[in-house]
């Protein structure tokens, strides 16, 4: 008889509520710790996401990914809908099985994808109409198809479909968008969830305050298990994201987690915390790993760049990951020149587990009241190596 | 202070002597079974050793080829000398901290990489002047510093500086080539080597029994501590292949380790251990897994082939490897079509388990006197699913 290994659907994850608590809150700024529990585990906040839109984080097995720290991944609707299909991940029990991953798992639905097709795709009220970016074939997303996928896919978290238009936009062009944004947030909700599984709205509106207060009232008022401020890093300068984060955040519900979609740098984060944000995914630390990019607490490094021929020392001798324990810069430097396999992975395996060890650092600070201090300190540190590629 | 990780050279690693020990034998073949010791650890022959060309069996971390039961692996000389250098590699404390394996290493010379490079390589009496296949420089290879390569590395097992003619070659090109190479094994062997080293020698000649037997005396004169066949699997006809190593293993001193270098197919090696072979490489599970060609009991399987879309079964429900474990079918081959660097190292994991666990079987077989039983029942089962790509 053959072994089918996948086919146990949800065993052993009970639906658990979805709900978030607070646990701490620094004193001068905005920064506050909580978690929330999901079926398939707790999460410590503020938390750092790595992204798996494949159904997989990019060169790590499941196992390596827990042991950087990280205790949730996201997944995308878009491409797995597209490739391998949603349905296909739910014949083999959910997404959690399929990718042998058991923690917590949040999947962005696509929306983000999808308006990037430009010319590739068309929406109407209804939803869109886009072609694959893989094959050119032809497909139609709605709020209530997306939220059917990702039930399909069985995220502890699902995310309504949205538009985001990048910047710059103008403001009647935000507005009439954000508009529909809106109406598909109502449509989102009203859709079926299995028990367990949470929904979060999106604020969308740009970097234009009347928007952005306009449009988390709306979804405040349609209510939802978390709140997420959409639209933002995608073209804006730095200071109107951070002004925009400074306006919008408050204004989300407290008592729900609040996530910045898509960001961001170290420094990023640092800022966002103090303005009230719990939840971040960016690709940032997975994908400079592919580019020989590497974090560490003294700045970034650019493995390839000659100084690193000799260097016996571990990219960051603070660092506790598998990487740094067993493996020189010289190594490292050797595989990425060499284009090896395990250039990606080692590399990866070290920038995740800097991105989780800055929220777990984070969120002692917090703790403590210490957040002001803490990120001070760290930003000192962080500046005095900040390396460009040597060519 | 900066932690140094990499320069505590040899430490925990005493040199041993190196010697071979048999400690069984087929009774209807020439199959054999025994063991070696160096100063990384012991090594159960028959054997097959994974490639780790540059410094790393590619895409897997030293602990995963480590779970797959290997127990050497194979480096080579050339392309770490070209990069990213010997000398500093030795001044990390040898190739086994570098790389962060603490197993026994076999370095092959590179004295077929360097042959292969055509135009860019001229040979002289003194060895070979060649041009770096990476950037065009200009380099030197005698094989007086094919071993102080090799000895600066810290291989276990030193291999010859030897020259590898392909198929066809005429008698006359064979034999001229052959009287070379014994000439350079002279000098190889006259070269200082470390406590607990030890110095393979390579028999030549092609497929011309004359010359096969002629070599191999001069080397059995010379007296090595093992006995490599090379030049073969460079292009002549399989039953070329197994007609030379039925005549020339025998005539290798029975009481030393027999290596038949580049060689192959699960087939190759069940035949070849018949024949009394005792050790092998081949890029094959390797390079494979990378092409999405994966070996399991019932023959090779593409897994990007559309039959596996929805296929819930592991690779080889025989297989205990991490990868069976985990992943269905329809996961690995979504993992292959979508190009992800988790295919390579899953499958990679699959492939050099499937090797390493016929090399167990076999060695079974062998101390049971059932090794011609064993080969006939694993390749009626290999044969039922010797699988194409579909396209």
């Amino acid at each position: 008889m053959t072994r089918q290994i996948l086919l146990n659907a949800g065993e052993g994850h009970p639906a658990r509520p979805f709900n978030f608590h607070l646990t701490g809150k620094d004193h001068s700024s905005r920064a506050r710790t909580g978690l929330f529990h999901t079926s398939h585990g707790t999460v410590d906040t503020p938390v750092f996401m790595p992204v798996g839109t494949q159904g997989t984080v990019k060169g790590l097995t499941p196992d390596m990914v827990r042991e950087t720290g990280a205790e949730i991944i996201l997944g995308n609707a878009y491409h797995l809908y597209l490739r391998p299909g949603h349905d296909l991940i739910a014949r083999f029990g959910g997404l959690h099985k399929f990718m042998n991953w058991s923690g917590p798992i949040l999947t962005d639905s696509g929306g983000f994808q999808i308006f990037s097709l430009g010319a590739l795709r068309k929406r109407t009220e209804e939803g869109y109409a886009f072609q694959s970016h893989i094959d050119g074939s032809s497909h139609v997303m709605t709020p209530e198809t997306c939220m059917a996928i990702q039930e399909a896919l069985g995220s502890d978290i699902t995310m309504c479909l949205d538009e985001c238009p990048p910047y710059p936009a103008s403001f009647n062009e935000v507005e009439s968008s954000l508009a529909l944004t809106l109406r598909w947030a109502d449509r989102c909700a009203k859709t079926r969830r299995s028990p367990g599984r949470a929904l979060f709205g999106i604020s969308q509106g740009g970097v234009h305050p009347s928007l952005r207060k306009r449009g988390i009232e709306v979804i405040s008022d349609i209510g939802f298990d978390g709140y997420a401020l959409g639209g933002l890093s995608v073209g804006e300068p730095k200071e109107l994201l951070y002004e925009t984060v400074d306006f919008a955040a408050p204004l989300l519900p407290a008592e729900k987690p609040r996530y910045l979609m898509g960001v961001g740098t170290p420094e990023d984060i640092l800022e966002c915390v103090g303005l009230g944000i719990d939840m971040f995914d960016c690709v940032m630390p997975t994908r400079n790993a592919r580019n020989g990019m590497l974090f560490t607490k003294k700045g970034k490094l650019v493995i390839k760049n000659a100084r690193y021929r000799d260097d016996g020392s571990p990219l960051d001798d603070q660092c506790g990951c598998y990487t740094c324990r067993n493996y020189s810069r010289s190594y490292l430097r050797h595989l990425f020149i060499a284009r090896e396999i395990l250039a990606i992975v080692l590399n990866t395996i070290h920038n995740v587990t800097f991105y989780v060890s800055l929220m777990r650092g984070i969120r002692s600070a917090v703790r403590e009241g210490a957040y002001g201090a803490f990120r001070k300190s760290f930003l000192e540190t962080y500046r005095t190596n900040q390396e460009e590629d040597e060519g």
